[in-house]
C-alpha cells in the first residue's frame, strides 16, 4: 500500500502501558494515536493526542474512536470482538488484526483446539467443566498438571497447578469456572516469538528465552540460548502460527521447548507483548513500530538483533494499592547500555507491572552479564 | 542528585521539532513535559502533556509554565532572556541552561568575543556597523569572507558572503543590521560536538560530520571521516566551551576542521541541534534523553556510538506554503536500518525541515555506502 506522511490516525482499544509504548513508537512515524481506555489518564494518554475515557465494550465511544480514526487495533485482550466487528463494518474503518482472533483466542480452550487442528503442536488438553471432567482428565494425561480457567487470565491468574487428583476439587474452586487442564511439560525453557503479519509480509523477531517466577514473567534474554534447530523450528511455528490468525498485526508467540527439543504452543497473544520488550533497543525495528507499520499497511521493518539484550520488569511490591514512587533509579541511568522505560501508572500495587529496564550489550558482554547487570539494577530499584 | 520515579516534570519554551524529540524521548523516561509555542498544535504539543500557546516573550505564560514543571530549559534561541530569568528568580524554578547562555549566543558578535576571550579558537572576525567598517575589516581579513547578522540568523538566513570589497555596500543591505564579519576559513569539513554538562559531569557525543548546501546543514555522517587526533581536539574544544557557558543542558558546538588541521569554533548553539540527530538511533542514549538528563540533574548516558550511522534532512520543496504531504514513504520504511522521523508539522514551505531519515550501518556498511543510501531515499521522497 502507498505510503504517505502525515501518516493515519490510529485508534487503540486499551490504554496501558503497551499503548503508551505504541505511542511511542509512532510519533516519529508521524502516526498520530487515539486511545479508549476507562481509567483516566491512562499511560498511554500522556503520550497519545488524546484518551476516549470509556469502557472497552461501550459501543459508542468505539464508534467515536473509529470516526477519529483511519484504523482500529486492540492492545488488551479484553477488547469487545462483537462491538469492534459491528463498529469496523458500520464506519469502514478495517479493525487489525480481525476482532475474530480476539474470540480465538480469548477461550484457552477454543486456542489449544484451534491449533491442534491446524496441526500446530500444543501440549495434550483436555476440556474441564467440573471436578469429575478434572478427575478424567488428570487419568489420562498424568500429574502434575495445569488447570486453566477458559477466559479471563493473565499474569498467572486464573492458573493453578494440580499436583495430584486428589486436589481435583480445590482446584476446580479456585480456578472457578468453566476450564481446561493440560499435561504438564518437562521443558528446557520457555521461548517465545514476536512475529508480524503485515500486508502480504510476515516477519519474525528473533526468538528469546523467558524467565517466569510465580507464573509472571519476569525476564527475557535475546536471543534464547537454544540450539540452532529449536531457534529454526520456533520461527516455523511462529509462521504457521500467523497463517491461522486473521488481520494484520503483531502476535507473540509463547512456546515451551521441551526437555526432548520439541516446540509446544503455550499461549498466543494478538498484540504486542511483555516478551518483546527487549525490540526497543535490541532491534532495528521495535515490536511497537511493527504493529503499527503492519496495522496501517505499511512495509514491515526491520527485526535483526542490534546487540543481545536482557528486559526485567519492574514490579510492585508491598501491600495494597499507593501512589507510585520508587526510588533508586540513578544506577539504572547511569549504567552503560541500561534503558529505563516507565509505564506511567499512577498507583503501585503489588506484581503491577510498572515499568522495565533493558540492558543491552555495549561491548561483548555475555547473556548472564546481561542479565545479572539488570537484576542488581531491578533489585536496586525501591517502592516507598 | 537522587533520582526518583515518576519524573520531574519539563517546561519547554520552543514547541517545534527539537521539542517533539525531547518529549519523545521524555516518556519512556517517566518525564512529562509542557512546551509553550505560538503556534497552535505545534510539532511538540502531539507527545507533550500539554501546550501553552503564547509568545516566546510572554512573561504570564512563562510563569504558568514554570507553575506547572520542575525544571524549565528551552528548545530555541528566541527564547527570551529577561522573561526567563524573572520567571526563574521569582519561582524558585530553576532554568537550564542559565538563560544568560541565551544572551551571550544570541550576539554572534558577544559569542565569538567571548570564545576569544576564552582561549577558544575561532577564526579572525570583527563588529561591522557599516560599509566603511565592513571595507576596513575585509582589508585586513582578506576576500572572500563571510558577512553576518548579529542576531536573528538561522539556517544560513543573515549569513552573506562577500567576494570582493566592492560588495560591502551590497552586503550591508542584504544582512540589513548590525553585522560581524568573518575570515574565511579553508576547511577540510565542518564537523560538531554535541555536548552535555550534567550535575557535575561532562560528556560528548561522537565527533560527527555536517555536510552544508545553501548555508542549510543537510547531511551528517558519524562517525567523522577527520584524523584522529582532530577528533580528540574537537571534543578537547567541546570541552573547553562548556567551561565558559553556564547551566545544565546539551550544547552543540559546530567547528571547522581548517585545511591545516586546525579547530576553528563557528556556532554554539545552547540546546540539542540537527547535527545531533543521528544519536537516536546511533548512540546508547540520544541528544534528546541527554538534554533531559541533564536539566533535571539525573546521571547522564552513555553516548557512545551503536554504530556508523548517517542522517539526511527532509526539506520541503515548491513554491509557497501549503498542507505538508509526503508521498514515497515505503522506500525508507522497507529499507533496512533506515528510520522515518516526522515533525509532525502541517505546512510545507521552501527549505523547511519536515523531518530526517537516519541510515544506520545493519551490517558492515560504509559511511559512504550509508550516505548514498540517505540520500537515494531522501531524493525519492516527494512533496505533493
Amino acid at each position: 500500500m502507498p505510503a504517505s506522511l502525515p501518516g493515519p490516525t490510529v485508534g487503540v482499544v486499551g490504554g496501558g502501558q503497551l499503548g503508551r509504548m505504541l505511542g511511542e513508537a509512532a510519533a516519529p512515524l508521524g502516526i498520530e494515536l487515539v486511545v479508549l481506555d476507562p481509567t483516566p489518564d491512562a499511560p498511554a494518554a500522556q503520550v497519545a493526542t488524546d484518551q476516549l475515557v470509556a469502557d472497552f465494550d461501550d459501543a459508542d465511544a468505539i464508534r467515536d474512536l473509529a470516526e477519529r480514526s483511519d484504523f482500529l487495533t486492540f492492545e488488551i485482550e479484553l477488547a469487545d470482538q462483537e462491538r469492534l466487528d459491528e463498529v469496523s463494518e458500520a464506519t469502514g474503518v478495517p479493525c487489525h488484526p480481525d476482532p475474530a482472533t480476539l474470540a480465538l483466542i480469548h477461550d484457552k480452550l477454543h486456542q489449544k483446539a484451534a491449533l491442534a487442528e491446524a496441526g500446530i503442536p500444543v501440549p495434550p488438553f483436555r476440556r474441564v467443566d467440573d471436578a469429575d471432567d478434572l478427575r478424567a482428565a488428570l487419568d489420562e494425561l498424568g500429574t502434575p498438571a495445569m488447570l486453566k480457567a477458559r477466559t479471563g487470565g493473565y499474569d498467572g491468574r486464573g492458573n493453578v497447578p494440580v499436583e495430584s487428583v486428589d486436589d481435583a476439587e480445590s482446584a476446580m474452586d479456585a480456578v472457578g469456572g468453566p476450564a481446561m487442564v493440560e499435561a504438564f511439560v518437562d521443558y528446557e525453557r520457555e521461548i517465545s516469538v514476536v512475529a508480524a503479519q503485515g500486508d502480504g509480509e510476515v516477519s519474525t523477531f528473533p526468538v528469546g528465552e523467558n524467565i517466569h517466577e510465580e507464573e509472571i514473567l519476569r525476564e527475557m534474554v535475546v536471543p534464547s540460548h537454544s540450539p540452532e534447530a529449536v531457534l529454526e523450528e520456533a520461527e516455523q511455528v511462529g509462521r504457521d502460527v500467523l497463517d491461522l490468525l486473521d488481520g494484520r498485526g503483531v502476535f507473540a508467540i509463547e512456546l515451551f521447548e521441551a526437555a526432548d527439543g520439541r516446540i509446544l504452543v503455550n499461549e498466543i497473544a494478538p498484540r504486542p507483548h511483555n516478551s518483546g520488550h527487549w525490540s526497543i533497543e535490541g532491534a532495528h525495528t521495535s515490536q511497537f513500530e511493527q504493529h503499527l507499520r503492519a496495522v496501517v499497511g505499511w512495509p514491515l521493518g526491520a527485526t535483526d538483533l542490534r546487540a543481545p539484550t536482557v528486559t526485567k520488569n519492574v514490579l510492585a511490591d508491598g501491600d495494597g494499592s499507593r501512589p507510585a514512587r520508587v526510588d533508586g533509579v540513578e544506577e539504572p541511568l547511569a549504567t552503560p547500555g541500561a534503558n529505563l522505560h516507565w509505564y506511567g501508572k499512577r498507583e503501585a500495587r503489588p506484581l503491577r507491572k510498572m515499568g522495565h529496564v533493558t540492558q543491552v550489550a555495549t561491548d561483548d558482554e555475555s547473556r548472564a552479564e546481561l542479565l545479572a547487570s539488570a537484576r542488581s539494577l531491578v533489585d536496586g530499584l525501591s517502592f516507598e
